[in-house]
């Protein structure tokens, strides 16, 4: 079964609003075996939204509206709707008394044009909206095609998808053979063109699917199954997810939204290892990050944000001659600074970093991007020396990421 | 002038990312005296791809893609454009040299297939992209339509929005009549209902609007203007402004992408004042957001992120009969904090925030979302007690957002 969202509203073609509702909408259907080919943006134009409803019915069996359901002129989404699929509007008593009601109790008169949000299709059926004064509707076409009609406010539009759009498919799709699965594998450590290469013989595969996108700092690789059932679906992914595995081992820290602090910190709670950080070029954003998980303050201690190099000698003990013969970014200062961090903070773990995030502070030996970082531990302290691209957040932003994996990894190595 | 944008990923239409691209690109072309009647989502999918396109080459003048432009087989937009318009590509030597430079720096070998992205219109242009490897490129068909081509990742997205495609139209259009311009007044220190309340009389205005948005910790007020010129627009939206201005005062800290780290460290900057931060419940994400400003080196000493009580004796020298007579969250160990942070660093101002982040950690007295934010400066300190509704994250921004505006504040009323 094909389907087709058509999201409509003038606002969302003038860039106000992001269309949050569509990307909603469309990680549902795959779950029934629905796959979606097009999605289109229409304003609110009753000749532009006609000739994208007639399009998308000449191409999918079932169609989706969002939006356009309001009681001004400008919302004509279902007398259009009714319109090109050649059915007469009734009104529902029940969706008439409900308004009626909801002016009531606020004290308010109904305007006139309000009632006609209480027009139902004479085909199809109603979708009782719980949150709004705008039902939804299933309209039907001649051919049997389905045009779904859905409110556009978030707050109305996702208990729509969930209790009337989720049951009204299951109902009416019971459970055809046919559906669409995914699972994100997150990977670390490795950038997309390594990854592809060492997984280069899983992407031809045909089911399920395995397709690589680059993230800053991460790659992830979905992972896409069709099968009869939920669970001959899921069997697939797991097996491709081993085969993955099998290939990337432990570069592989996480499957859908885990994220990599995520997992760290659930692996220094498990280990019952302590963590404190001691961060220049980051300024924060990877204790930030730490503290974004709730229960980190079982495992991480404290952290130094050391901007200036006062604060590397006061609040870590770096000596002023490893600064004044390295400079603070160098290999020599990155391990002070963690080892410093460690012996303060009583951790069993202490990770550092320096260097230049830029756009300026660049000197003719050390490039903006220019980053080291230090894992400092009970067996010795280790430094990564890495060369960045891209932006001053790019630079923090993938340094974090790499300071997080090493953690990862030396829990994976070390700890017991 | 009419325009279309087609945006082509599997993964947008499986709802696994959000279009914000889409709805960027949207807000500028108003700008430009540009409609925009039509947006299409399409799979990484050849012939869907084309059908799409030649769509949108028959209903409008000019044509922007988003995505697909990556190195993979998957990644086929360019390819597909250069069918549709009957262009033959042509390798770019200094696309394909940066390209190379881009693996040289990170000592990989590049893959064959990265040469495609070097590849570029035989008429039209290219458009350099300055963060990623895949150039953009201003595609031409042989009735003088134009398709640009776009990079997906937002992080390259957007620079090649603001740096080629604004204006390679201010280039091509010149100054159209008819033009719509916006600018968003954005508010610190007030509630939605408080802003609403005091902009009342201002929110029915015709021309410009003015209509509010509330954000985390901050409320945005967007004046738009419809104007014959750019400049009669800024002179509308300049009044409009001024009147907003008028009652809001101070509270009025930024307009537009204007953030309230920006505006605290370039008040610093030019105060010559030093900064030190002293976090807990925030846990670094003060000091990641004024390290995201370019230039926070000259102003931001040093941060702490004292997570446990040992850190804020150790690394703030509060002493230890306070946190156990008051409790870590609390306005006296508030205080000590930010006088310490004050004095270890030698910073002219500095900030403590100690609070319940949640989701767990409160006690009968102390709820999740209590926070204490203390602001110690020459004349003294202050200590503003808050309660914040919300997610562990939500409390972390919203503190992060009073502190800041502490800071701000501060700065209007004492520096000279």
């Amino acid at each position: 079964m094909r389907a087709e969202i058509v999201s409509v509203g003038t606002e969302l073609l003038l860039g106000q609003i992001v269309d949050t509702n569509a990307a909603y909408l469309s990680k549902l259907l795959p779950e029934f075996g629905i796959t979606l080919h097009y999605r289109v943006t229409v304003g609110d134009n009753e000749a532009r939204l006609a000739e994208a409803l007639r399009l998308a019915l000449s191409r999918s069996d079932l169609v989706f509206t969002i939006g356009g359901l309001g009681p001004t002129e400008d919302d004509l989404t279902k007398e259009t709707v009714a319109q090109v699929v050649g059915d007469e509007m009734v009104l529902d008593e029940e969706s008439a008394r409900q308004l009626r009601e909801f002016f009531a109790a606020r004290g308010i008169e109904m305007p006139k044009s309000n009632l006609k949000q209480a027009m139902v299709p004479g085909r199809g059926r109603k979708l009782p909206n719980p949150l709004g004064t705008a039902p939804g509707a299933a309209f039907e076409t001649q051919d049997g095609k389905v045009i779904i009609v859905l409110p556009g406010p978030p707050r109305e539009f996702i208990p729509m998808v969930n209790e009337r759009v989720a049951p009204y498919l299951r109902e009416r799709l019971g459970t055809r053979s046919g559906i669409i699965k995914s699972r994100i594998l997150r990977v670390a450590g490795l950038g997309e063109s390594s990854v592809e290469d060492k997984v280069k013989h899983l992407l031809k595969n045909a089911n399920p699917t395995l397709a690589p996108y680059a993230k800053t700092g991460e790659v992830h690789l979905r992972v896409t199954a069709k099968a009869a059932t939920i669970s001959e679906a899921d069997a697939l992914i797991d097996s491709m997810d081993r085969e993955v595995v099998g290939v990337l081992g432990d570069h592989v820290f996480g499957r859908d939204e885990e994220t990599l602090e995520e997992v760290v910190v659930k692996s220094l709670v498990e280990h019952g290892l302590t963590l404190s950080l001691a961060e220049s070029c980051t300024g924060g954003l990877i204790a930030n990050r730490i503290t974004d998980i709730p229960g980190s303050s079982d495992a991480f201690l404290m952290g130094v944000v050391s901007y200036s190099n006062q604060a590397k000698m006061d609040l870590l003990g770096v000596d002023e001659q490893l600064l004044i013969d390295h400079g603070a970014v160098s290999e020599e200062v990155a391990r002070a600074m963690a080892e410093g961090a460690r012996m303060r903070a009583g951790s069993d773990i202490a990770v550092s970093v320096t260097g230049i995030a830029g756009p300026t502070g660049a000197t003719p030996t050390k490039p903006v991007g220019l980053v080291y970082v230090a894992l400092s531990a009970e067996n010795g302290t280790v430094v990564q020396k890495c060369q960045f691209g891209g932006s001053r957040l790019d630079v923090k932003l993938r340094t974090s990421q790499t300071a997080l994996d090493m953690i990862r990894m030396h829990l994976i190595h070390n700890a017991t």
